[in-house]
């Protein structure tokens, strides 16, 4: 079953201790796809300037990635900056320049309205909202967000959460988002908002999932090389939904290996810049790594 | 088969942000003796002042523990006090009086001799070799140590490292005894100077296991309370090696199991304060935790 995201589509300064990349493709859309297209069809919905890198484009469509919902405007595409410490946890953001995505508004092409998966990735919650509107009754909605819509637009991201099957976060927004100290009790609350699962990341740390009578955990893929972390959050939910689609059932038996394809998807992402390791990914890359990932957690 | 343990025995200041304690038992060798001996007998050298709490003693002993190697000198016992910060990841010590911990020699009583497995607990490197001369080929030893020991007896200490078969730190130890920033280039830099095993305990996070051609990641078990952290990872060092001395193996597969024994016991430990928690655990609720582990993992 095919999967519709909604997202940005950057190009993005990143400087880490391993190096700079500068006007590298980046945004949640293009991550998210990048990783689902390895387990069903993707259609994207977003928004680029004239001066977007084509070659990611391309190489999206390569993967048979359905382009038709990227709009190319006037201007200059979504910009963004930052700069990671020196551990890789903490980043600063530089700069952030919204372009042609200050005035996005996701209108979903006729021939996506029937999409049974949708992620909605890290967008104004408003948008998220009128993404909602516009899908007949899917089967399956993943949502994001981050730190700046959980302090400035709390109502509206409340209201969206109570909409979604599955909510993903990071370890601190779960904490921000609910005023909790201790991530399963924040978990349980959102629960009580809506949302049947809760999957929390936790970068090197892997990633978690709380529902009401269950916990999982799993850890990370263990990696030697990390140069840049960026897109290894919407690589993680492209793994993740994409699993979901490709199965096409939503048990957690299901969403227990979806994590696990989400986490060997996010270890291929921060290995090199920007898309430069999932753009030398191949099948047999992904599946001898989720091989290696079942042994590194055996006992 | 049994073990024996040489660590510190120590009363404790100990505060979090939910409470204190005072003159509360602690030490490497009371937390790693009740842990393991859910297990297998143990037995344990240490030294006490005058002013101990004796309630820890006999409850050690109605768990079957051999204390004929703890010495009762005159003077205050091994006092230490600790306080944690917010997020109970990072604690300051605000003080810590060796006392009768100052002139301790570890004479290791002839019964003793014959150990199989031998758990040096943190203690000065040099007592440490003093120890493994006296025993007489061990099948087994597992070695802990603390930053105050990688930095000021490292030459020492690498000498130890050089003689044991595993070595268990935390990830913040594994990164300043290699010098090195990622933990798998540090656990490989360390197997070449000697242990087999490198376990790395990471907190709230779980434990690690490095090995010449493998690696085992299992996390923590998931908690809504955390009182006090304080003895967690000598809990997790008794629940490990308790695991490989009942069963006799010091095999990769047992050394998986072992580190959810031990992620196990120390999610008892960090509960309550000091060993309130440990001093009603009974194996029914020890069991019942090893599946549930089991649960919360498996995919």
């Amino acid at each position: 079953m095919s999967m519709l995201v909604v997202g940005s589509i950057a190009l993005d300064f990143v400087e880490t201790p391993f190096g700079t990349a500068e006007n590298s493709p980046g945004g949640s859309a293009l991550y998210f796809s990048t990783a689902a297209s390895y387990f069903a069809p993707v259609n994207v919905v977003g928004v680029v300037g004239q001066d977007f890198d084509f070659n990611i484009i391309n190489f999206l469509k390569e993967r048979q990635v359905d382009l038709d919902g990227i709009y190319v405007e006037n201007g200059e595409t979504f910009r963004w900056g930052g700069k990671y410490q020196e551990n890789m946890n903490v980043r600063d953001t530089i700069y952030t320049d919204l372009n042609v995505f200050e005035n996005f508004k996701p209108n979903i092409p006729a021939a996506y309205r029937d999409s049974r998966n949708v992620f909605l990735a890290n967008i104004a919650p408003e948008l998220q909202l009128q993404v909602l509107t516009q899908i007949n009754s899917p089967d399956l909605v993943v949502l994001d967000t981050m730190n700046f819509w959980i302090s400035s637009a709390r109502d509206t991201l409340l209201n969206v959460i109570s909409k979604v099957n599955i909510l993903i976060l990071n370890d601190e927004e779960t904490l921000q988002l609910t005023g909790e100290k201790n991530l399963i009790t924040a978990g349980k609350k959102i629960l009580d908002w809506g949302p049947r699962y809760i999957i929390i990341k936790k970068g090197e740390h892997g990633a978690t999932m709380i529902s009401k009578d269950n916990y999982f955990s799993a850890p990370a893929f263990p990696l030697t090389t990390v140069k840049d972390p960026t897109g290894a959050g919407d690589t993680f939910a492209g793994g993740f939904v994409g699993h979901l689609a490709a199965c096409n059932s939503i048990t957690e038996p299901e969403i227990r290996k979806a994590i696990v394809s989400g986490n060997v998807l996010a270890s291929f992402c921060v290995e090199d810049f920007s898309f430069m390791r999932l753009m030398r990914l191949s099948s047999e890359d992904l599946q001898q790594r989720l091989m290696e990932y079942k042994r590194i957690t055996d006992y």
